[in-house]
């Protein structure tokens, strides 16, 4: 289909946040010639001191690539990063492989792919999950969407980024199977913030409640991940509330699109608009026991 | 406190149930002197045939043992078993030692607990998790509440049975444990179903979708465990939907009573009595899926 990549291949890069920044850190690391651009140039700083060079925007990256990866933050970001009059399909040319490593509407990565075909482009949506450890250490689990020759030919990219990389299907399935990601994890942080709730009102030592519980049937990474931190009142982000909230959203929006009831993800999505509201947007998804101390009257 | 245990020491069990069955089997094997009550004594015969001695009543089997378990169905049934005219306090002798394995009210074994001393006789509360293959395997984890004394004495027989033998406080701490346990089962079990639904309706191969997630932050035993059984649609129980009804009962009674807000646990207790209402109350946890495709009009 195409020539084989090699670190000669150009390769660009859009979104440099916490996990972009990892991330497009470990392809310049490896040797990989990276075109960066960023709505802040500032924080491409890091990047561009380790190689990167700079371009004006998502049109000159993809003029300036054969594969261009995408790590930005909401699906506004997503449509005005490949379809806006800057965007990335305005430069891309013949032959060329789109990927967008955002957690976004899977309808969306749909419409630019389609648009992208009409271009003789492959556009891919690889979400991730691990978080910024996980991009830290190039062990994200990858969850791609879209042509399979087309990951074939990336493929030795993202192996520098994470570990776990399945193709899910046709596009917009890498988004789907992140969403099913998502709905699992609502689950596990209501159980474990509840039952922190109450077991700290029926006056449980709550450490040794989880040495008890843990290992068993109510075993989960948020309860080996977060209740140790809630313990500590350590509300810091691993994965923010509010972005948590968009993938919630996005989830609901696709759910009530193709008739599926989600009463668990609802209330679960509810209680984080809750903690937002609250003012804890920006901490870490722990923070759900916050709105439910706070529904309980509970002071701490 | 008292004599050390030995096979000499007269030992009372009272329920043989799925999980009563193997666990008081597991201490005839061990060649301790077992007298055995059971409401249907047909259910008892395997555990007469391999040498335990039939009691006509829970009064009779106190009568005769110094340690006496219990491991009945609901609070009721304990209510009963302890404090009933044919219960274990009339027959319980100063220095005994009861232990309910029951999971039941924590009020109520505090109430147990306190009517107990009265007699020189001490109560733990030591629900167990693991199920119907942990109390074959003898790997349940077991949650106690009561004295430390008493527990440590009998500690030598709960190692028959379990293996996370946890001290958690005082009378009904046991209790309060499990339920813990269970609101955060509750959680990931609704995650866990959600997500299969949501997955299932967008087209994806459930199998590929939880190799993507089953190994990060969505990570649980319900994912693990439950999830496989129900794209093979088996809904045979691990553990009863009725039973799980009956502890996230109880868990909403002692959270209503304590001022306790688990707006999460009510929803889930509210879709498993819908799962009983259509036909499943025997079917294992994972007939939760049920309900959620019958809310979403699903036919499979």
């Amino acid at each position: 289909m195409k020539e084989v990549l090699s670190s000669d291949t150009p390769i660009g890069w859009i979104g440099t946040g916490v996990m972009g920044l990892s991330m497009c850190g470990h392809l310049i690391e490896k040797g990989y010639r990276l075109t960066v651009y960023s709505r802040t140039r500032k924080k491409a700083e890091p990047l561009l001191n380790s190689g990167g060079i700079w371009a004006e925007s998502p049109k000159e990256v993809a003029a300036r690539s054969s594969v261009v990866f995408t790590m930005v933050g909401y699906p506004e970001d997503v449509r005005k990063v490949y379809l806006g009059a800057e965007g990335i399909l305005e430069g891309a040319k013949t032959g060329d492989i789109l990927v967008d490593m955002t957690t976004t509407e899977p309808a969306l990565s749909r419409e630019i792919s389609h648009a992208a075909m009409k271009k003789g482009v492959q556009m891919l949506d690889a979400p991730v999950s691990g978080g910024d450890v996980g991009a830290r250490n190039a062990t994200l689990s990858i969850m791609v969407g879209g042509d399979l020759d087309a990951l074939n030919h990336v493929l030795p990219l993202l192996e520098v980024m994470g570990k776990n990389i399945v193709h899910q299907g046709p596009a917009g399935m890498g988004q789907h199977t992140k969403m099913c990601n998502q709905i699992v994890i609502a689950g596990t942080m209501i159980g474990v913030c509840e039952s922190l709730v109450y077991g700290y009102k029926a006056g449980l030592d709550l450490e040794t409640m989880l040495r008890s519980i843990s290992g068993g049937a109510a075993g989960c990474w948020s309860l080996d991940n977060l209740a140790p931190r809630i313990l500590k009142r350590d509300f810091n982000p691993g994965f923010f509330v509010e972005h948590f909230i968009k993938d919630m959203g996005i989830a609901l929006k696709e759910a009530a699109a193709s008739g599926i009831v989600l009463p668990g993800l609802a209330l679960v999505h509810q209680l984080y608009l809750a903690v937002k509201a609250q003012g804890h947007g920006r901490s870490g998804t722990q923070a759900l026991i916050l709105a439910l101390e706070q529904l309980s009257g509970m002071k701490r």
